[in-house]
């Protein structure tokens, strides 16, 4: 069994290692760290790292993400269970895009227990609700001793690349720290209508980019710039060894129109 | 079992993974990081992060500190033993507030023994000597073929916050990354005397500070400082969405009195 | 069993988070970080980080490093194996200083397989083939199995340092975090020539510097140049409490002459 988690805390404090202790008095789950650098409160940011992840762990992971600018008010906790893995963590949407990535999924409301620590912190619910959730649920405690199932809660998602005749719309849904764009367009379904090796234009709302579609960073010059499909199977635009994100000023979020 | 890693090492060079790899070749125990980014020589602030992880890790883990700016000099080994976790680090002070917090404790000072590596460095104790010693610790060798009994050590002590008449005289224990300033004062021992929504007033040599004492970070508006219970049960002060410490020009160690 | 990660990832996406899960799918091996803080695309500091580690790890170990800026170009992808070690990475060098180090070793050329992700992306063979062929490794999955011997790879080496008529011809293999200056000298083989305690001078093609051999880092005066034998058993430039690298200007690979 695998426990994964996915934090905005850095690691110079303590905090991820308090989490880590609370469960490993639990569970004998291996426990992985997704990242812990999420800049601060960037739930959307946090949410594609976890969508990008899930789909190579082991069926039956649980996976806890606690960037939750809410905590201490009324922002309820969540388990949202899919066919394959296990979701703990704040109802900010931060867990939705994994869960529609996979499929089917069941939202239960955390409700206050004896699975959770002793005392419960205004200020920590990683390490004094999820953290504990997580380690009991990779012990088979069953979700209904847990939470309520329910059908209120923040849904969050990166939109739908539209195609129609010679035009995608698309937006950014992800700038990693290669400064890479990655974009919600899916890559081979860009494939079927624009091969390799053609010209395209991505006009956002401040900047028109021109580039190449190709099959790989090599494919351009140095400095370059280029769109390629990235490695999580999404459409990227790129600089050869350069920063896309800074060179064209781009941010997550930003709507384009892509002409081929 | 467990074994955790407390150091001022940072991650880009192989030092933190030597350690672990000595450990690893000795005991199956799982090998945890606490932090490997305290500031470097920050014996102080290493110290309050093991005093605030340890209380969340199982009965029986064995917790290795490397912030060792004595290594190489005569200063000693030691293994602090409680009732519930053990210790083993530099003679400088770094395990002692755990140990205190944690009650009752017995200090070994580390001698030449077949434990540690064949060759032992000048300058890499955490892998040469506390790393092998930690792991032998967790295969159930006697804290005696380590070390012997002693009384003398260096000790380290945040301090007690002295309640008076309307004042409390405490200190800065610890600013996280945040910004957020920890004192030493316990919370629920302030509760007692404060009820939250009360107006306080701090004096530090160089200003002074009013705020409301508050049950949760939300409850003042962005940008406004506030006086709450941290996660660790210690009264903090911190800006809701801001840092404090760089909004008040506040240092770890710093004495203030607090009136209420 | 232990698998290893270098990268020059960083950890702020979830690229060795992604490597992990795959990983974690196939084997129930110990998932261990080396570092992932390589500065990108420095196959020379990877190298030296991945030799200095690689001894402290138990017989048996398997290492996977992506640093790797061919990927998508034709470079071949790599097993080393060695009496102790297994490696696996990409054909720019950067496994071979510690096969080197290692002794007797033989080189695997991957080829497409089983064993591989279903989908093996252009820009990501550390998560699609290293990380699943490293996993399978510690399964028993024969190397005859994931490729076929060769005897053409890119080879790297940090030379040997040239000892005649006291004189020294050496060169800087790495610079730590902290600004040391670690060269390609053997410690106990300076140690033969030259006592602690002796004054030598090292000539860079912009600077001498001239120094004491010291015993430690604490046998000068806070912010003076020293020689010592660094914990990797080479002779190492530092400052005490300083950062040699910046106030000497020195910059790994540079060539320099000792005299004693």
């Amino acid at each position: 069994m695998i426990i994964t988690f996915l934090t905005d805390f850095g690691m110079r404090d303590g905090y991820v290692a308090q989490m880590k202790g609370v469960a490993a008095g639990i569970t004998d789950a291996t426990l992985v760290d997704i990242s812990h650098a999420v800049p601060a409160h960037n739930v959307r940011k946090a949410a594609y790292i976890l969508q990008s992840v899930v789909p190579y762990y082991p069926v039956g992971s649980v996976h806890v993400v606690v960037v939750d600018p809410g905590v201490g008010t009324e922002r309820k906790g969540l388990i949202v269970t899919t066919q394959s893995h296990v979701f703990v963590g704040p109802d900010n949407g931060v867990l939705m895009p994994a869960a529609h990535f996979l499929g089917d999924f069941v939202v239960y409301e955390l409700y206050d227990s004896s699975y959770l620590l002793n005392t419960v912190s205004n200020t920590f619910h990683g390490r004094d609700i999820f953290a504990p959730v997580a380690a009991h649920i990779t012990k088979g405690v069953p979700f209904d001793k847990l939470g309520k199932i329910t059908d209120t809660y923040v849904d969050l998602s990166f939109g739908t690349a539209e195609f129609r005749d010679h035009r995608i719309r698309g937006s950014v849904m992800y700038i990693d720290h290669f400064g890479n764009v990655v974009t919600n367009i899916p890559g081979l379904q860009m494939l079927d209508v624009v091969g390799f090796g053609s010209k395209v234009s991505l006009s956002f709302p401040h900047i028109t980019v021109d580039v190449t579609f190709q099959k790989t960073y090599g494919a351009v010059q140095k400095k370059e710039p280029l769109l390629t499909i990235g490695s999580n199977n999404y459409v990227e635009l790129g600089v050869n060894q350069g920063n896309a994100a800074q060179q064209f000023s781009l941010r997550e979020d930003l709507a384009f129109e892509l002409c081929y």
